[in-house]
C-alpha cells in the first residue's frame, strides 16, 4: 500500500520545522516510517535550482522565472523522491510543496490563479498531497520570527504586502479544498501541535 | 524604431556558428549594429540554467524539468538582454529561441504542442522573433559533424530517432509560420551563407 504525502505549508516564520519534526515523531511513535523533504530542493539538481532562486543576484529576476524554477525543482522532487518513496509504502512529509507557489507566485507575485492552473496541470498533473497543514501567521508577526532566526533570502526580503497577498491567497484556497486543514499558528507551540497531531489523525487514520 | 530580432535555428551539426557570423558580419556591413545572444544562457542566471541543463546528472532528469529550465533561461534573456536591445534600435541575433524548446522538448521529448502552446503563452505571451532561419540538415550528417567538434552534452548524446523527430517537428512548424525561413544546410557553406543572406535581405529590407 502507498505512503502518505503530508505537507507543512505556511508564511515564513510560522514554525514549519518544528511542526514537521513533531509529525514525524508522532508517526515514529505509531512504527510509521516517514521522510522529510523540503521544496524547492530535495535532490541533486533540485538543491542547485534551490541556491539559484534564493540568491541575490545583479539581473532581474522575473516572476515567471521564479515560478518555471519553482515547478522544475517540484518536477524532480516528485519524480525521484516522493513518488518512488510513496510506493514503498513510507510516508512522506514535505516543506511546502505545490500550494506554496499557488500562494506565493501565484498572490504574492501577483502571476494569477490561471497561469498557476495551467502550469500544473503541465507538470505535476493530477498529482497531490493526501493532507495539507497551513500554519496560518499574520505576514509581520511572522516575518519578525523569521527576521530573528538570521539573514534573509531573496524571497525572504519582499515587502509585507507581498505576504499578505500570499497569506489571502492560502486561505482562499485552504477554504474550497477539503484537504487542506487551517492550522491557527499563533497559539502557543504546544497548541499548534496539538492542533496538527488532531487533523492528522482525523484525516489519515 | 526598434531593432530586429533574428534567430538561426537547427539541430546539432547544422553549422548555426558560422551562420550567425555570416549574418552579423553582413548587418555589419550595411551599418547596423547586432548583438548576438545564444540559448539557453546569455545572462548570469540564465548561463547558470545552461550548464545544469546540459551537465549528466545521476538523478533522472525529467522532459518537464528540462522545458522548465529551457524556458526560464529564455524568460531572463528575453526581458533582461533581447527586448531592452531592441528597444535601443539594435539588432539581436539568437543562437536558438523558442523554436528549438518546440521542436526538441515538444517533439523530441514527445511533451506535445499543447503542452508547448501553453507554456509559451505563460511565459512569452505574444514576443516572437522578426525572423528565423532554420538550417535543415539530416540527422545523422548533423551529429556526424557536431561528434567531430568534441564531447557531447546530455541533449546531444540522444539517438538519432529523438532528432529524427526534432526535424519533423521543425518542418511542421516552418511550413505553417511566414515568418520562418528553411535553408537547405546540406549546401556548400558559401551556397548556404548565400541563401540566409538572401532570405534577410527579402524579409527585413
Amino acid at each position: 500500500m502507498n505512503g502518505k504525502f503530508v505537507v507543512i505549508e505556511g508564511l515564513e516564520g510560522a514554525g514549519k520545522s518544528s511542526a514537521i519534526a513533531s509529525v514525524v515523531s508522532h508517526l515514529q511513535a505509531k512504527g510509521i516510517r516517514a521522510e522529510t523533504v523540503r521544496e524547492p530542493g530535495g535532490t541533486p539538481l533540485a538543491e542547485a535550482l534551490r541556491d539559484l532562486v534564493k540568491r541575490q543576484w545583479d539581473e532581474h529576476l522575473s516572476a515567471q522565472t521564479e515560478l518555471l524554477l519553482m515547478y522544475a525543482s517540484r518536477v524532480q522532487l516528485v519524480d525521484n523522491v516522493i513518488k518512488p518513496t510513496l510506493a514503498k509504502g513510507r510516508w512522506v512529509i514535505g516543506d511546502r510543496h505545490d500550494l506554496s507557489s499557488q500562494a506565493y507566485q501565484g498572490a504574492g507575485r501577483q502571476l494569477g490563479q490561471q497561469t498557476l492552473a495551467d502550469l500544473k496541470k503541465i507538470t505535476l498533473g493530477t498529482f497531490n498531497p493526501d493532507l495539507t497543514l497551513y500554519l496560518d501567521i499574520d505576514a509581520r508577526v511572522g516575518l519578525e520570527r523569521a527576521k530573528g532566526r538570521g539573514e534573509l533570502d531573496r524571497i525572504e526580503q519582499e515587502d509585507v504586502a507581498f505576504f499578505e497577498r500570499t497569506r489571502k491567497r492560502y486561505l482562499e484556497i485552504a477554504a474550497s479544498d477539503p484537504s487542506i486543514v487551517v492550522i491557527d499558528a499563533s497559539q502557543p507551540m504546544q497548541s499548534v501541535h496539538q492542533d496538527i497531531l488532531r487533523a492528522i489523525e482525523e484525516n489519515l487514520f
